[in-house]
């Protein structure tokens, strides 16, 4: 049996696809003892974080929970409380994620419809209407923040059509949750999800979710359990509601990390956090337009949180990263699927989004490119 | 919106079914800041992860992993990665956990049949085999620690019973790894899945989990996809494996701990601390005996991990379990099922098992019952 040594890991500055940097104060949070998960004092933590939740969603929701697992388990069980074996359900894809959503939707006996737009590009509300008038779908999906192309959908008046046609308006929110505008209640979002390691800067390991009355009324209604029991809702639904009904034990650690995230968030303000994200962003924008590279969506549609960056001709784009993060202990990422070898993702989400981190990468890069 | 307090949690003596109490030292790794979850550091720790699990679990098996959830999470990725529609499952019901694994099945289509004793008791290889002559199956799930009875099934000799009749061995080891001997290879146990919040002492939100070369070539020669896509090994063991292929972001903290947590068993020893948490269970049981209680699992088969005590006539349980916690800072549980409101449940797992915890909770319990 080899020994093992003390952890000791680098001090990176993270402005990949997440995780993103995380706070001292929710390090630390986590560092705390633990109490059990049915102690009066966690079941209080638990309505804390709820309340938390609420206000980054922007809603009143009371579904409102952190699904034990991360992000990709939040699509999963976003999707999986909602389907039935031929359920019709209509994804828009243009990005990684959006596939990804058919993906699992297929799994649960789902009749999947696509959407389809290049990547990089967003959908028009009345595509979606001309979708929907061909063949209604229970379930409309869209992806707010694509995490692999960086384009930010618009969702103004999406759920207006979509509750029209008798569906439920479903969003993918792992990138822009509490770093990009998004308002659960006001553009009437009956299923949202997000991770806790992008634009929250907790670490990766629970995944926001909240479901509407349209959304819960759905769960309700179903004939057949919910096939994936992990993440069954209704009797999630009773551990985080009143009756606090035994299902898993929560991730305590991660939990008091969750809280602290979202407490940051709350002394922030959300309004002035989308503030700082867009003008780190734009600051971020022109400093690599300088250094002559283009950025591959347009301004119009470009996230915030997540920017892709062409690789220039002749530039091997793995060599430019590890370089980054070996000589200079910063982290970017490159492209997924049709991005693959031709982008480079940067994001500035949470606590990672700040100036400092800015001059550092485009420093770095001003370097590495001979520029 | 409110405003919320310094996370500010008291300092508990953990006696209850899990989470146990964490070391410092694991609290420490858990508060290190985050690298990216490709970054070559944690791909690193990942491999030493996956080898001290395969030295807790006492196998080579390469598919040797921490799932992303919690032990429930592990329970459903060792059943739903190898049942088919159709495909019939055995499992040794005496407790809680037996029902959950059959619930379980059942969302995957298997033809479950239950294997029943009453709760408490354990089952004797001769049962399994009868049932197996009856009607083979393709998986036999027994529970090794019955974290709602406080049972410990024996399971040398099981396997060669399943495998003669063609079925594959799984087991749940939720309360028993790290704590109560088990030896996967040696057992040839084929699947075995557990949580970190228990033995391990490593705060809940990872579950271990290990599966043998039968399992592989039954996960491989699936005629369907897994029904579930968070926990689908054959995506996830890419992920965990040479390519690394991105499958869903790692919970990076958590992984940290688990880390220290093992690195923690490997120095104390497997077998130092099997003995050390048998020691410490047979001085409690004793401590207990000595108060007039009376313990509800026979010695032969009771878990040095969880006790159960059958709670005194005209006792009120659930009020001492509150004076417990709120006068001595001690968590012990109450009893799941056919147990509520008959048994205390206490947990003596890793970090919480020492003597001085001991003498806390007797002292505290004599005090409360009168004796």
């Amino acid at each position: 049996m080899p020994r093992y040594s003390d952890l000791d890991t680098p001090t990176r500055i993270l402005l990949g696809p997440g995780p993103s940097m995380v706070h001292p104060r929710v390090l630390r949070a986590m560092a705390q003892p633990l109490v059990g998960h049915l102690d009066p004092q966690f079941i209080n933590l638990m309505n804390e974080v709820q309340d938390l939740l609420r206000y980054v969603f922007q809603t009143k929701n009371p579904l409102t929970i952190p699904v034990s697992g991360t992000g990709s388990a939040g699509m999963e069980a976003a999707l999986c409380n909602f389907i039935e074996p031929g359920d019709s359900v209509l994804v828009g894809v243009n990005g990684y994620f959006g596939e990804r959503l058919c993906e699992i939707a297929g799994r649960y006996g789902a009749e999947v419809r696509r959407l389809e737009r290049p990547w990089g590009q967003v959908f028009d509300p009345a595509e979606v209407e001309a979708a929907l008038k061909q063949k209604p779908a229970k379930i409309v999906a869209l992806v707010h923040a694509e995490t692999s192309t960086g384009a930010r959908q618009p969702l103004e008046g999406v759920a207006d059509i979509v509750h029209r046609h008798g569906g439920l308006f479903l969003v993918d929110c792992v990138t822009s949750l509490g770093g990009v505008p998004l308002k659960v209640d006001e553009w009437d979002i009956d299923i949202a999800y997000s991770g806790t390691q992008k634009c929250l800067s907790c670490p990766p390991g629970l995944a926001p979710l909240t479901v509407g009355e349209r959304g819960r009324a759905a769960l309700h209604a179903r004939r057949t359990k919910v096939a994936n029991w992990y993440l069954d809702l209704t009797m999630i639904e009773a551990y985080w509601g009143s009756t606090r009904t035994y299902h898993h034990t929560a991730p305590i650690s991660m939990n008091y990390a969750l809280r602290e995230a979202l407490r940051i968030v709350d002394e922030e303000g959300l309004e002035k956090r989308w503030e700082r994200h867009a003008n780190n962003a734009r600051e971020m924008w022109e400093g690599l337009e300088a250094l002559g590279l283009k950025l591959v969506v347009p301004v119009a549609h470009r996230l915030p949180s997540l920017t892709t960056v062409s690789v220039p001709d002749g530039v091997d784009e793995g060599a430019v990263r590890r370089r980054l993060l070996d000589e200079y202990d910063v982290e970017i990422a490159g492209g997924l699927g049709a991005f693959k070898g031709k982008a480079w993702r940067i994001g500035l989400m949470g606590y990672s989004s700040r100036r400092e981190n800015i001059i550092v990468l485009l420093g770095a890069l001003q370097r590495l490119l001979g520029r």
